[in-house]
């Protein structure tokens, strides 16, 4: 593993170290703070957690987990922070971590919506450390006691590098998040995320939640929850996620999900009028649509390839290269530094 | 196990055997009619396949399946018959196993929808040995490669005994399902089946496609293939059932998902609504009721009786018990007959 991973081209001496020697920070350990603790730590990596909730602070103490009480002294000293608390903690956390570590401390968030996060530091002027981030991973569980060292495993996880900010911080993320999690690192801008995940988790959590809450309201709901096969388990599983939960993330979101909702809508409408009228060949054609995409969900033919660049004070190629392979379902493998060369290791849509 | 199962009050003298000695044949060998014989065969009971399908003749020759190219040859001699081929082939193969087997011959049938098939019986007489069956299970995959004998195992299993028809032919029925199959039998009306699956299944599956094919016209596609997680992958895994399949069981259940369409439609644009106009309250209210369902879903409180009813020519009693356990979203886990009598046991929801 090369050294000098954050070699910043602006002069900011940031960490020097392999992914495997940096001292990382999580604050906030529900499923995915505890998850991504659990995962570096079995990764061999110094990580210590923080959590408001005492039941948090004394289980992860009674399964050896290094644990602070204070904010301050958990991210004292660290390389990485991990911003893991609820979306409407992440402003105050940010500014706190950022007032508490020195400017060669990298932080990101794993926050369902980019976009208002990264206003929030721009506008602050911490894009030259802080890396808006999402991991694609969770279940209907929720808290340290579910977490898994081994959620992130092949995950997507969406990192927003920046216009204008140096790259550095986003190099040693995707070097820590490939190796000691092994996801996908997805390089989005902060809007294109919000727009994707407004349809592959926002627009799924409405679906959901109207399949289970029109049955809810049924005279027959007792009779559907005693036949309800693999359709009905599988369309209302993220129902099963706490409502505040759910609500929090859609509403940090709106705009994107309002945008984007009349789309599944309109799909809605057209299948069921299809279906009133008998349309056999509207309907056939509809659901081969439909299961032409999820065909592609389930098997996409990916290709590797190499990019090398030089690191200079702009990355403005490097920057390029990063965001349109995102934007075309393309993810980062692998990210090294040797000298002043940054080669990233990518797979890509075949078409 | 009791014998004289099938004594039927009316005379007409059916089989008298125990479930375990009972000869089935089994039409259409796809993933449900496949998952039934092969289910059978490994309880130790005689059954016999058929298929138009010559691949399936010879996979099932291949592995030792007792198969027949003709149907009359595979029903000759048979106590019980399932039909299992695709819904649109059920009333001609139904017409022509009554034609090829004794009056003493149950007949039953697994297609989603049961109010069309059961008109059809009554309308020819064949009431007094078809009883309408809808086993609830399958998978995105299809064709007796995929066939697999635990495939009912605690499963849901409809069966619809009917007003004026004998209830003996609904018994063994009930007794082969329970034991042989271990699935939960459902005892329903065929409208009030029908009512039920068109919200349990078929609208799921409309919502399925729905989300799969307005992603599909999407130019983000690429990128949310890419962050789909788990609410996108489960919420459009029914969208993996080919179309024609979906197409033709949504089309014969088609007056009754018009009738229920519509709640799961409101319930989204309320959604939508709500969140449009950022009513935390209202998201929260909607999306609480939506948990409440999932929650029921993952674990009913089911309470365990027996009933115990004299067979009688009219079964007035033990028909009106049935339906209404159905219709409670209870189910039949056994049933015996002893003499002149015959003990159900049965789970219903506690409240």
């Amino acid at each position: 593993m090369p050294r000098n991973l954050l070699a910043n081209a602006e002069g900011v001496q940031m960490v020097d170290k392999r992914p495997a020697d940096l001292r990382v920070a999580v604050l906030g350990t529900g499923l995915i703070g505890g998850s991504i603790l659990l995962g570096l730590r079995e990764a061999g990596i110094d990580v210590a957690g923080w959590d408001p909730d005492p039941e948090a602070v004394s289980y992860a103490r009674q399964h050896g987990i290094e644990f602070f009480e204070r904010l301050a002294d958990a991210v004292a000293g660290r390389d990485v922070v991990v911003l893991a608390g609820p979306l409407s903690t992440l402003p105050d956390n940010l500014a706190e971590v950022a007032g508490h570590t020195d400017p060669g401390c990298v932080i990101t968030d794993v926050g369902s919506v980019k976009a208002p996060i990264a206003r929030y530091a721009q506008a602050n002027g911490w894009l030259d450390r802080f890396v808006p981030g999402h991991p694609m991973a969770g279940s209907e569980h929720s808290g340290l006691t579910a977490a898994d060292p081994t959620l992130f495993d092949d995950a997507a996880w969406v990192l927003c590098p920046q216009p204008g900010a140096p790259l550095a911080p986003f190099r040693v993320l995707t070097a820590l998040i490939t190796t000691a999690l092994k996801a996908k690192v997805v390089p989005l801008s902060p809007e294109t995320h919000d727009d994707i995940v407004a349809m592959s988790s926002h627009i799924p959590h409405l679906l959901a939640g109207s399949l289970a809450g029109s049955v809810a309201r049924s005279a027959l709901r007792q009779g559907v929850l005693s036949l309800a096969a693999g359709s009905f388990r599988d369309g209302t599983r993220v129902a099963g996620t706490r409502s505040a939960r759910t609500v929090d993330m859609l509403t940090h979101n709106r705009d994107a999900i309002t945008k984007s909702v009349h789309l599944a809508q309109r799909f809605l409408a057209d299948l069921a009028d299809a279906l009133e009228r008998d349309d056999v060949a509207a309907l056939t054609a509809a659901f081969d649509e439909a299961h032409g995409l999820r065909q592609e969900l389930m098997g996409r033919d990916l290709q590797p390839s190499a990019e090398r660049f030089r690191m200079d004070a702009l990355g403005a190629d490097e920057l390029d290269f990063l965001t349109r392979l995102g934007a075309a379902g393309g993810h980062l493998t692998a990210c090294a530094v040797d000298g002043d060369t940054v080669t990233y290791t990518a797979l890509r849509p075949a078409s």
